[in-house]
């Protein structure tokens, strides 16, 4: 993604309509590109609705020549857009290999394949991604602020909910193995991985109820598994929640920290009491209005 | 309902029966008006009580005269109501057409139309409305402030729920496509959004049960997306957590410090009830009324 | 429970075996009352568990004459422990009109009732309630005062919680009522109470899948439902753990504030980087190993 | 385990293979005890794979005679870990009976048994132990600081948890009890530890659905069991996350301030790049290895 927080206009084509969609499609802070994204967004979810309806039979009977043409209409745009951004990209082939690159493409090659291979219908799941290419287009409006807290968050937490996720698999392997034991097949615990299914049904609290222990032990270890389970699966609620606390801590801090330089070493960062320089010695200007 | 924070009595009727009405219903800290708000939410408690009771098939055979006339009843209290609050108010379109107006007539309508369209069951839906009205009467408690503290968390963490909002329904869409996808019609997974509801019902953990994966790449990409969901699902409460706890220190730290600077050293931030500078011991300057 | 958080002594019986008893029943600091105590909670725990094994259809086939000789063991052994504290106490009426006297004495009386009136089996619930008298003994050892935070943030929350209770209500009545319209007594939505029962279970995302929306418009309107409850009914956990961190961070703050007295004025809680006294401006000691 | 933190050669050995050995199953810093670490988690997956396959009935028919060899395989390498352990360790016993010795014995005695006892399918429970194992080598990692974070909240917490465990213990039974005897035997209720069962699994917010309330009263119960569950049960991950961000919080600020208090005035908690006191500009003493 990096490549393309500042994709650069081809210079062989400086002038010209190139230069003219470069702007439209690259940049965001003028009205044509503004309009372009907008556009953009009404389309990708006119397009993933269409795909949506096309699955429900009853519309699919009634309605088949028209998502068909729909469909076609989306692709024949996309592919427009595609080419273009080819086309005014100063390195295309880095665009193509991008993550969004390639969504871009896989998004509209199934249309197109379906010609040559009929019973395609698993690729609906790749046209369906399309909503991806929404985030693109936010990630440029003033939620990337707020995704940076979220991300930083996440990013922050990356190892606890790793060493989290390894004791659940952990837990949720030895509860299943108990639990084909003790059930069986004839209970619906047919295998150990069928077993680990109902595990991590149970232990996230979702309960299908497909599977149900029907024994007397095993509704003990289930009653054991839910109140351990619990206690672990709030953990990440935990972990998340507390380094979310402490982001928004930060950055507050940061933003309340007064902005007064010291005079002779201009060193900056003071605490809002801070009378002299940290570091020189300094006396300070005082706190105006904080 | 920011007009109804301080509505106004009507002018031409500064005194007489509307002047006393208007204390009645508008103000709430006499005796009489806060009989007055006392019992309407029992009347309207009542209502909503007669309501459910009403669709209950048992009740309703044994009792359904005694209900009709019950509603009517009510009925008419709350067209009086309502008719006393329009000719009270000096600016009664402005009532009329404010949230609180709306549903007040929203919740007499229902009984009257009963009359002209027989089968109006699904009128019950409105009538059930009027429990909305007690959060009026609410509103003007002390449980006030305790909503601004929640209310004012929720206003903060707005963009980061709506970024949240958007990434589990993208979630969605794409974990219900590829369940379409994997376990087809013929597992109840009928159409794409016949597969998302059953991802939002697996995701938020409530796992109904009336469609289940049954295909073993099924319940692997189900486990999946529960441990993914699990994991995003967490963020509001987090979200939430993180913004509340900051409100509340902000409120606690604003209550607790006063603003006095020492009038040698500058230092800010002292207890309420210092007279000296905790750091050089000048004399600070009096606390006024905080 | 303030009654007997310090019960005093009979005085006309301060000497004999009275005052040994109410030494062994109502102190906790002693070897034989220690013993007393988990006698006691060996014995509630044994009389609930054989409540429980009764209930089972194959135990009570097989050992019926066992457990009722059980059963009146414990209930004799209880019958003698209320009437020594009735004989021990100052103020019998008082304890008896506790709500652990209450608890006490509805313990032993089923077991009496059970002779006279025979299908008595929903005296089995008050038997049950033996286990909350566990709850007295634990109070006075060194969980009351992990108890005490985990309470103090409880009641701190008080005002939240209702507030969000009754919010709660209000969404399950108008959701209960919607559904009830939407699905109707076909799909299992036999009244609007029906309704809203199935709500609170969706809402609290336990989805037991009895009741379950089988309508297009019925699964938009559920998938609505458990995003908005799911978003609302984080707010409990997200007031508790901010009001539990704020309980336990004044506790600390409390602890952390050096104990540093002013050797002029005798003010004490300075803040630790406090140099002068805030009261009356005397230089404070230096701090010690903080 | 701590025997193992730093476990000694066997000093009859100090040189040759064993000395050799030793350095490569113990130590973790050098390249082939580091391979060895790897191959040992890759064998541990790949050993408890097997075990998953083979209990499923499709592959157990097929490829049976594979899978029998593979866990043969498995069982002699973990025998020759195991005893090369033993042989290399400077008290044998205190390995063989420490957690982690024990877990390896287990892991491989099952094989052996299944010679002379025909039908043990239930010692597939013992071999899936063996995941555990890799836990033994993560903790030797970069993880062990942040399981450290993860271990002291709960560590913390660990009373607040054993209160609310017993809690939730107190409700599980009376709220059994009660629906054993409103819904009844008829009604899936059939013994109060079944009821028991349900009520964790209603509170916990699972809901499989097998056991469902049918008449009005278990119904309303059933709504306030889980409302008040849910508040319940929402108490862990409060208790659990405000311990957490109270841990992370110490650990950063006792990383992040240093000691140094000014010389002139007492101020402490200075940055670390402060080199003079920012409250009264003296100079402050040097960090030493900070």
């Amino acid at each position: 993604m990096r490549p393309f927080t500042a994709p650069q206009l081809n210079p062989a084509t400086e002038t010209g309509w190139r230069r003219q969609w470069f702007d439209i499609i690259y940049r965001h802070d003028t009205r044509p590109s503004r309009n372009f994204d907008l556009l953009l967004v009404y389309a990708i979810i006119a397009s993933v609705v269409v795909v949506m309806f096309d699955s429900v039979q009853r519309f699919h009977a009634a309605y088949a020549d028209w998502l068909y043409v729909l469909e076609w209409g989306f692709t024949i745009v996309f592919t427009a857009e595609y080419l273009l951004r080819l086309v005014v990209v100063k390195r295309p082939l880095r665009y193509a290999f991008s993550i969004w690159g390639i969504i871009d493409l896989a998004s509209i090659l199934p249309t197109y394949l379906s010609l040559f291979i009929p019973g395609a219908q698993s690729l609906l799941v790749v046209r369906a991604l399309r909503i991806l290419r929404v985030f693109r287009i936010l990630k440029l409006t003033r939620y990337i602020e707020e995704s940076g807290v979220l991300m930083e968050s996440l990013w922050r937490s990356r190892r606890k909910v790793l060493l989290f996720l390894f004791t659940v698999i952990t837990i949720t392997i030895i509860a299943g193995t108990m639990m084909y034991v003790i059930e069986g097949p004839n209970h619906g615990f047919t295998s150990i991985p069928s077993s680990m299914y109902w595990a991590v049904v149970t232990m996230a609290t979702v309960g299908f109820g497909d599977i149900v222990p029907q024994t007397v032990l095993g509704r003990f270890v289930t009653s054991v598994l839910i109140l351990i389970g619990y206690s672990i699966i709030a953990v990440p609620t935990g972990i998340y929640t507390a380094e979310l606390a402490n982001t928004m801590r930060d950055a507050e801090h940061a933003a309340r920290r007064d902005a007064r330089g010291c005079p002779h070493c201009g060193l900056e960062g003071h605490e809002p009491d801070a009378v002299h320089c940290r570091h020189c010695g300094e006396k300070l200007p005082p706190v105006f209005n904080v």
